[in-house]
């Protein structure tokens, strides 16, 4: 039969609100510790921690929904909260709700009936309805990558704004005056951000925005591939792209390889992420590139301070982190 | 207050057997189901699933071991095997062991206490140890790309000896014989698996086998960098190589384009998965192809049939599929 706790106070002689306390993470004297360890061994003790989660109301799960696993920015940003979340004691529930408000609204209700204990949330649905239930249970909620207005939560992102604005500006020091934007959906924050950052730079050096040369992507490869082969046809003088994601990118440099077009004599271009694809480029692509460790382990630890209560904050906390740009050989110097 | 199963019965004057076999997955007659599902919408019933975990014994959940999360290979994987999950109620709990046998282990136990219904593992530990005790509990495990001796459970993989015969047979026949080999590490199923196929391939063309010409890379990007710069530095006559998986195929076109290597023109390359990254090389890549959606489904199949009962077979069931080619520029003519 399986051991009980009563099996451990019985054999370590301390009393179950001791052994109750160890379990749920509670001050444990390092002595006592020791013993209740050792009794967890000897007796094959294993938590069954479904029935833990009706009694604390505590599950030691985290719910992570996010638009694309197979977005390598999320995968990454994953990963690394996955290893911290872990190593103290929470599991993450992964949803990947394919950039689909209604998949997304689905997954939140899934992990609100799991009954985690936090949720994480790159989110697609900017009015945050989905995340409105949720909040009411009182549970901690954190942004990665996008804020939400009117919701009242942590949230972790990089200036976005500031890294369009940046490699913008390069292309324009190198002359550029014709440069295509390849953005991504309107409705997403990121999106509007670096969109802002580009018409900034324009505006900062007496360049007119010209509609033409924007093109709104869906920050997919395949979208991405689509818009470079519209810009190109469309724009026969712009000798320069700001593409502003790294599916984006991919999918620029596809269509660029594809038509021929060669890359910098033809077109200057600034990509967005992922420094290994940068460096198998040919030439290597300069590109914005986001702290993804960062952003993991900030998001990481926000989310374990709110549950373990050490956030001495009350207010909502907004971490903005600078990009890097990688330089690589794809900015010709124009005239 | 929380509506409860009562009330349902109550409001649709149905038993509670037949309310709870509707959430329970089991038969109900679609009259009944739709005056349940108009109950719970005016009730506002929501399932505890925690309570039910307890109750039910089973948690519709579904634990995924992984080695990286961050490997475009394994994310594709999951999110094709998420999607079909969800969509039978399941959720997946996704662990990333980052190729570490004890993480592996870790991951396990944590799932086991968690009380998931199913383990998909694409392992690390070739002994299998770590699933030993997971299996005694009646459940079931599919495993993902790689098999393992003396552990009696379903299995998906690709053919992974054929494919890299395949691949390096089309090298020969462009009369290269001086072909190197990145392969992956020697415990790993799919890489002894490769590298089989790399020899068979070369005795049937009469090309004696050397050493000098074989690295053993670790499946990460840093890993193809530095194998593509020893095997260039160490073989002046090696005029092909072909690269076993993804991040060693871009570590290896990062090399190449970091050494001033040109490839076909000094180095013909076939790389292995990720065509959108085939298609952004410059000239575009050769690569095996592996049918990662179709990997996805047939698992997360496989997994559900168990799950349900539903399949007939007492016997494990292996599913072994077979790659493509994707026939870039890579290669060139030899002589």
């Amino acid at each position: 039969m399986a051991a009980t706790m009563k099996d451990i106070a019985r054999r370590t002689g301390l009393g179950l609100a001791t052994i109750s306390s160890y379990f749920n993470g509670g001050n444990v004297r390092e002595k006592n510790r020791i013993k209740i360890e050792e009794a967890i061994e000897e007796l094959h003790y294993e938590v069954n921690e479904v029935a833990r989660g009706l009694k604390t109301n505590a599950t030691k799960t985290v719910g992570v929904v996010i638009p694309e696993l197979n977005n390598v920015f999320c995968a990454e940003i994953i990963s690394g909260m996955e290893d911290i979340l872990r190593s103290h004691g929470y599991a993450a529930i992964v949803c990947d709700c394919r950039t689909d408000k209604n998949l997304e609204r689905e997954a939140v209700d899934f992990l609100t009936r799991k009954r985690v204990d936090g949720i994480i949330n790159m989110p697609v649905d900017m009015t945050g309805s989905h995340l409105k239930e949720f909040q009411r249970t009182g549970k901690p909620i954190v942004l990665i990558d996008r804020m939400i207005q009117g919701l009242s939560c942590d949230c972790v992102l990089v200036d976005n704004e500031m890294a369009a604005e940046k490699a913008v500006t390069m292309l324009v020091e190198q002359e550029h005056h014709k440069i295509g934007l390849i953005g991504g959906p309107d409705e997403i924050y990121t999106a509007r951000q670096r969109m802002l950052g580009y018409i900034k730079a324009l505006k900062k050096h007496g360049i007119p925005v010209d509609e033409k040369l924007i093109c709104h992507g869906d920050y997919t490869i395949q979208g991405g591939v689509q818009a470079v082969e519209a810009l190109v046809k469309e724009n026969p003088d712009m000798t320069a792209v700001f593409v502003t994601n790294y599916e984006m990118t991919m999918g620029a440099v596809i269509g660029l390889n594809e038509m021929g077009v060669s890359l910098p004599e033809e077109i200057s271009m600034v990509g967005f992420d992922n420094l290994p694809f940068a460096r198998a480029c040919r030439p290597a692509l300069t590109i914005v590139s986001q702290p993804t460790e960062k952003i993991a382990r900030e998001t990481a630890q926000l989310m374990l301070a709110r549950l373990e209560g050490k956030e001495d904050l009350q207010e909502p906390v907004v971490r903005k982190l600078q990009t890097d740009i990688f330089m690589g050989k794809s900015i010709r110097r124009q005239g």
